[in-house]
Order: structure tokens, then sequence, then C-alpha cells
């Protein structure tokens, strides 16, 4: 299988909009051309055709445990270590339940850098357990110096979502290990994003989404990871018929099939599985350290760009490289308005709150040229005052 | 709108491959033409074109609840009180576990009957919530008579994926109600199969999926139904971003939205919505008083076909209309040689352990000359003794 260059052969294989610039590749990622053609035949080959017998002849059955081996080579997972399916929030909630089974303490170290649902799903869990667990929550910079052995679990995601920050997921597994804690990570932004090494790391549990840096389409599903020494232990919570050890034998009580594929819950997404399999042939050809050089170097050139145009843009993103994902993030207090105002000239970022802009940087479909056109468009808009317009001060309902 | 008439006009909007009939209906439905085209625009136009303004621009963050409300007229709920999404595992957990918090009483009660993900989720949930709770199973005839003070929930299924028997909703959920006992209905072979009154019945929680009769594609997204008068109290276990009455001002703290939009977790998975919307394009047309009538004369007509020519299949599905749903099931100890004998044959039936040959009814795309050719096929297989072939013997990993 020939290797793809990373943009020189790859941004031929995404659909891009004319006129747009897509910077937002961290929030949904651009789709791969042959995505249509692939959930078509599967609609019409494998369910139109085949009907209750493609669980079996197209192999849909297998298909979770198959596309999260896929998947496992961009994390650095061992084979058989990830499974598919569902969607983050719930993911984080599996991994964070089997973690406190693991383990007597009672409090869930997180930071305030964590996307919130991951911390919304704990807080349900703590209730829902009800044994006095405690989500403990300090600055991201403040995480290393408050392991300790008061903590259960140490729940964090690695690249923060606003700041683009990155946890040293290496040197703060170690640490937390040393004291006894199980570490929970949440790969949202760094699947696809950055090289990753779940195994070299020793992480026991982690998840992830595939929708943005992996391309895979409007919720596609997510993923788990379950360190294989932890795999035929963990207790799965969300305790499904697709993850008992023999789902057609219909048993009224549940026994947890072995290894990762207890954590499997219902019946897995079909159609987005197949749009995620055609995400991954991309995927499959690209090596990621290829990416994550060109994403560094693009994210170089876009803060020296901004920051020379634009000198109210203040960087909230690391400078260090070792530091931050593949995001770079600026405030400004008319974050909201000036992120309306590039959107309508086809610049397109996000805006999450309370005043920062977001560009994310996917080196699949962005190269110099398109950050070079953004930077100047960001002037236009800045530093020509277009965001003070009226039209891009309403609020829509969903950014 | 014109309304539909049942398999006339219905027939015709469904691809059913030569050479098959399809009696699996009820474990995976057959494709709606009008699928294809509707997932491939929200790929193309929508992700494509819109990518991340697709949110707002194509209406994805409201689908959850509009699409919702489309499945409501099938199962008689109130507007605004079904939100769709994940797994119908997922959403039988979160209405167990809100309903054990609306009692303080420690016994569900479910019958052996009942699908078994549902017991397995309760299991799971029991564990986790480590109060000392039970989950007690009786023979699904002895489950009136196990009503009592002492019952948390009843958690049952109201139409057997086995036999087809029917429970009585009505009846249930009044002896429940007047005992203290919340109710959690799962419908997976009642909604699209036939009318369901879950306000009328004053019924508590439902859940159910849509790839069976409604025909939304495999994995396509379940869906919860919580009673107005529950869903602004109902506590949300699976406390997901989705659900917060505010998920984009990124708070650190849950705050559970107002009703049933509490009860969505996370990302909503856009393209198997889009699938569910081009199937329910024919279930606005389609009056399911109608859709049951059929259903009921074609599974007499299956019944009295397949006594008259195959006396060793036994009948387990009730006879009378009133006490089952829209499939027919035999016994037979050579079911899974003989079903896998009829497949060959193009008559798709499916097998559940220990020994039952289901039929499912679904008049959309089957009609009387369906039913009668695929009896005498069954007669072929079953009479003419080709079940007993040897490779029919043969167990696949999943039927």
């Amino acid at each position: 299988m020939t290797r793809y260059r990373v943009y020189h052969d790859t941004k031929a294989l995404f659909h891009l909009p004319d006129g747009v610039i897509y910077l937002d590749g961290n929030s949904l990622g651009a789709l791969p051309l042959g995505v249509a053609e692939r959930v078509g035949r599967v609609i019409t080959t494998e369910w139109g055709n085949e009907l209750i017998r493609a669980w079996n002849t197209a192999g849909w059955y297998a298909q979770p445990r198959h596309v999260g081996d896929r998947i496992a080579r961009l994390i650095g997972a061992e084979a058989g270590s990830v499974m598919v399916g569902d969607t983050l929030s719930l993911k984080v909630y599996q991994a964070l339940a089997a973690a406190l089974d693991m383990n007597a303490r009672k409090v869930v170290l997180s930071d305030t850098g964590n996307f919130p649902t991951d911390l919304y799903m704990a807080e349900g869990l703590i209730a829902t357990l009800g044994r006095g667990h405690q989500l403990r929550l300090v600055a991201p910079e403040a995480i290393e110096a408050a392991l300790s052995e008061e903590i259960a679990v140490l729940y964090i995601t690695e690249v923060d979502y606003r700041t683009g920050r990155r946890h040293d997921m290496s040197k703060l597994t170690a640490k937390a290990h040393a004291l006894g804690i199980v570490t929970v990570w949440d790969l949202a932004h760094s699947a696809g994003a950055l090289p990753v090494d779940l195994s070299g790391c020793g992480a026991d549990f982690a998840a992830g989404c595939t929708y943005k840096y992996i391309n895979a389409g409007p919720g596609s599903p997510a993923f788990l990871y379950v360190a294989s020494r932890h795999a035929d232990t963990a207790r799965a919570a969300l305790s499904g018929w697709m993850g008992h050890e023999k789902p057609f034998a219909f048993e009224l009580g549940y026994a947890a099939a072995g290894g990762v594929e207890r954590m499997r819950v219902g019946t897995p997404p079909v159609l987005a599985m197949a749009a995620l399999e055609a995400s991954l042939d991309i995927w499959d050809r690209v090596d990621i350290a290829e990416v994550r050089a060109r994403s560094l170097a693009l994210g170089d050139l876009l803060i020296a760009e901004v920051e020379r145009r634009c000198p109210s843009l203040k960087l909230v993103t690391p400078r260090a490289h070792a530091h931050r994902g593949s995001q770079v993030s600026f405030a400004f207090e008319g974050g909201y308005a000036a992120m309306q105002a590039l959107i309508a000239r086809g610049v397109i970022g996000d805006f999450r709150a309370p005043d920062i802009m977001r560009f994310g940087i996917t080196p699949l479909y962005i190269g110099e040229s398109e950050i070079i056109r953004a930077a100047e468009i960001i002037e236009e808009v800045i530093a020509g005052e277009v965001w003070r317009r009226p039209e891009y001060q309403v609020v829509n309902e969903v950014t």
C-alpha cells in the first residue's frame, strides 16, 4: 500500500467547498470523497440486498472491533484493545466506571480545561454510585501537583478543546501509576491530530471521537481503549447484549465477553461505521508523524502571521511544540462577532465561550497557502474592524 | 398529505431483492427507497458543503427532538416527549435509572420473555447503584400477579421477541400505578408494529428502536419517551452535554435541560438520523390502525397455512389478536437447520434459541401472496425433510 504524502496527495481526497478555508476540522472534519460511495453501497447492496444476512455476510457484527484495530494504529494501542461505538460521552463514562471499580479511593481528579461532557458524565456516574465519590477540578497546570495517594482516577483530556494546550501523557501517567492512580485519557483532540502512544505511556483507559481529525462525519461513533492488562477484568457498567460472552444465546444473566469486546453495548451504527471506514482508508496510508510535523509548522505560521497583523488577538495556545495540540486559539473580546465575520468571508473556525477564537490545523487538507490567505482575512476582520458591524453581533442558537 | 394505502401503495416504496420473501422485518426492516438519496444528500450537501455550519443551517442540532415528534405519533406519545439517540440498551438504562430514582423500593420486576439486553443493562445499573436493588424475573404470564407494594419498577417489553406474546399495557400500567409502581416499557416489537397508546395508558417511561418495523436501517438510533409529568424532574443518569440546559455555555457543572431534552447524551448520529427521516416519510402517511388490521389478518393466514401443512411446527404465538404482536413463531426441534434451509430458498425469517422459528409480519411490504408462497416453501422444507440435510446443520457465528 503506497503511502500518501500529507496534503500533496491527500488534499484531493476531500471535498472542500469553493471559497472556503476550513479551519474547523477540530470540530467536524471535512468530507472524504470516498464516503458517499461507501455509505451508498452499504445502504443499497448490503442493507438492501443482503438484509438481515449482512450481519454475517457483510461483516457488520465484527466491524466495531476491526475498525477499532484501524484506529489503534493512530493512537499507539495494542491490536484488539480498541472498540468502536456509541458517543464519546458514553465511552468516557464506561472508562471512568471501570477505573473507579479498580480502586477503593474516592477522588476523581480532572481539570477545568476538560471538555464539559466528561465532567457532566462523571457527575452523573458519581450520583449513581452514591458512595461519596468526589470530582475534584484544578487548573490544567496544577494537575501534576494535585496527584496524590488520595486520588482514585486521573480523568483528563490530553489536548484542551479551548486553548490547544497539551498535557504530558507519559509523565502524568507514570506519576499517577507511582501513586496508585488509574488513568482515563480523553483523546478527542489527539486522535488523528498527533501521534499518541497509549501502550508506550502505559495508559489504562482512553476514549476519543472520530468526527474531528479522523473525518468520519457528524455524530460518527466514538472509541474506547482498554489496556490489554485490564481488558479481561474491567467492569462493564453499561452491560449491553453485544458485550455479552454469548450474545446470541439470549441467556437471562449477564456474563461479560473477554477483552475489550465487553465494552460493546447495543447494536452498532452500521451506516456511520461505513463512513468511518471510508475516512480510515485515508488514514491507513498516512504517517501520523508527518501530519504532526506539518501541523506544527502550519500552527507556527498562523501564529506568526496573525500576531504580526493583529496585535489585539492574544495567543492562548502554548508556543512550545511539546505543549500544544493541533489548533491555534486566540482570546479576543469581540471573538464571537469576529468569528461570524470570518465565516461570512469563508474562513471557518469557531468560537468557544467566553472569548476564544479557535482555528483547527488539519494538514490532510490545509496547507501554507490556506493559512496565509486566512491570516489576510483575519487581518481584514480584526484590524479593519469589520467585526464591529451590527450583523455579526447576533448570537445563533448553536455555534 | 395523501395517505398511503398499506401494501397497495407502500410496497413499491421499498427495495426487496428478487427471489426473497422477507419475514424478518421484526429484526431489520427492509430498505425504503428514499434512504439512499436522503443520506447521500446529507453527506454531500450538508456535511460536504455546509460543514460545521450545518448544525444550524441544516437543523442537525434540533433533529433528535423533531424526529422524536414524528415517532411520537406512532406510539401515542405527547408532542415533545420523545427523544431520539443512542441505542435501545442505553435508552432503557436511562429510563430505569430515572424510574428507580422516583421510588425508594428495591425490586425491579421483569419477566423471562424480556429481551436479554434489558436484563443485562438492569444488572449493570443495579451493580453501579450498589444499594441492594434486586432484579426479579417471573414468567410473562405471572407478571400481573407479581405486582405488589414491594415492587419499585415494572420493567418489561410489551411484545415478546421470541413468542410474539403481547402484554396488556393499559391494564398492567393501571395496576402498577395503583400499587405505587413506576413503569418502563420496551417497545422494540411495538413501534411501527401496532398502535401504542402511551399517553392513554398513563405509561411513565418507554423506549424503542427504529431498525425493526420502522425500517430506519442497521444500528439506527433508538428513542426514549418520558411522560410529560416526569420530564422536568426525571434524573438524567447519563448526563451528557447535549442534555445540559446550556450546552454551548460550556459550564463546568451539570444542569439538566428542561423536559425530555435532558435525555440527550452526546453528539447525535446525523447520517443515521437521515435514514430515519427517510423511513418516517413513509410512516407519516400511513394509518397504524390499518397496519395492525392487515398484520393480524396476515398472521392468521400464516398460522392457518403452516398448521395445515406442517403439523410438527408448534405455534407459540397466542392466537388471540389482543395477545399478540406482529410476528408468528413456531417451536420446532430442528428450527435452526430449518431456518437455514428456508433462507437458502429465499424465505428469510430467523431463529431464536432454543428452538423458535420467527416470522415477522410487516404489512408495508408483505401481503397475502408472499405469505402463501412462504407457507409453500416452509412445507417443502419441513414436510419434505429438507431441513435434515447436513449443510443446514452448521451453526454460523451470528443469526
